[in-house]
């Protein structure tokens, strides 16, 4: 057994298949060429069947030999510990990847993931939308003068950057062509083809044993 | 000079005061016994006027000999690096304080500020109300089997989930007594009542110099 594990759900319904966080820690091995297995956690009872491993009941947790984390951002800071092709390895490079890792989880996905909240259940956010169009701006601005977030080279903040933005929906806060430009920059590259297609096979697979989808 | 810098605003409203995040930096390094200079910059203009040093718009950002980062909870990544005060040295205890300095930032404060700021804005917000119950009721379950976040000790880790706990109405979401007793209890450290102190009388100084309170 590969001594670096990510733990998802063994099954979630069409929805949220591709964007479940498991895909950001995939991603990431893909990227610095490091082996992992993929164990599960039953969908059923998620909520509390494995509060030890999350506390708050949720996937995926990292387990890189006796060491186990949870939280995907905790993770992949871990994994960049491990690979100079996730974050640099001087001192610049690695403030630079940090501070942009924790940008993209506190300035960026504290507003986007509460405003989707929001909008999937049909909840009026206008407080949340002119916030996320402020933040939205920002990160437009930033990526018209820059390619990568830092250190002038693809680093995990720009991976876990771009997933958030991916799920954002830019486009419903107008013209923002740099943001879309890297979103799709990023995610064009083999090792997220290759973590997203890994996923969705893994849950298609979980269909077919249990004879067919299920509701959720 | 010293080495460390923290820089905040030079003048805020009375709301924000005992807040604003570069209270996070100056407990952090009161914790770590490092010497640091405050520095400021203008709280009017404060969207644009320092873009290139937080691309938000927003304080604190911390300099650290020629490094330069801004996001609060990289610039405490990078002071618990300075000191095994804020962090322990062995791998498990690394991971643990990682993890949870990245759950008070992403699966705590993402809750608790967009949850506060529809509050605020007198928004209704049903639905963060109810993710927030449950993310509180998450956390009173694991403040009451255990006394610090992580490796048993306190670690920056607690500083920032405190921090984040303190300005969360947690009363308003019904008995929460193990919560209640880990803020009372981390607040009470002399490095965070020392970094209050400090900050509260940086803004009534630059009262004073302007003779008397603004409106904000």
């Amino acid at each position: 057994m590969s001594e670096l594990t990510i733990w998802t759900l063994d099954w979630v319904p069409e929805g949220p298949r591709g964007f479940v966080r498991d895909l950001r820690l995939r991603w990431a091995c893909e990227e610095a060429g490091l082996a992992y297995a993929v164990r599960t956690i039953p969908f059923d009872g998620r909520e509390t069947n494995h509060l030890a491993q999350q506390p708050f009941g949720q996937v995926p947790f990292l387990e890189d030999g006796g060491l186990e984390m949870f939280e995907s951002g905790a993770g992949l800071l871990h994994l960049a510990r491990k690979s100079d092709r996730l974050m640099p390895r001087d001192p610049a490079g690695e403030a630079a990847t940090v501070q942009w890792t924790i940008a993209a989880l506190n300035s960026i996905e504290m507003v986007t993931v509460p405003w989707w909240f929001l909008e999937i259940s049909g909840a009026k956010n206008d407080g949340l939308t002119g916030w996320m169009g402020t933040r939205l701006g920002h990160m437009e601005r930033v990526l018209g003068e820059q390619e990568w977030l830092a250190a002038g080279r693809f680093t995990v903040a720009d991976l876990l950057m771009a997933d958030v933005l991916r799920v954002a929906k830019v486009r419903s806060f107008g013209d923002r062509p740099a943001t879309e430009a890297y979103v799709a920059r990023v995610t064009d590259r083999p090792a997220f083809k290759k973590a997203r297609a890994d996923q969705l096979a893994h849950f298609e697979a979980a269909d077919r044993k249990r004879a067919g989808p299920r509701s959720s």
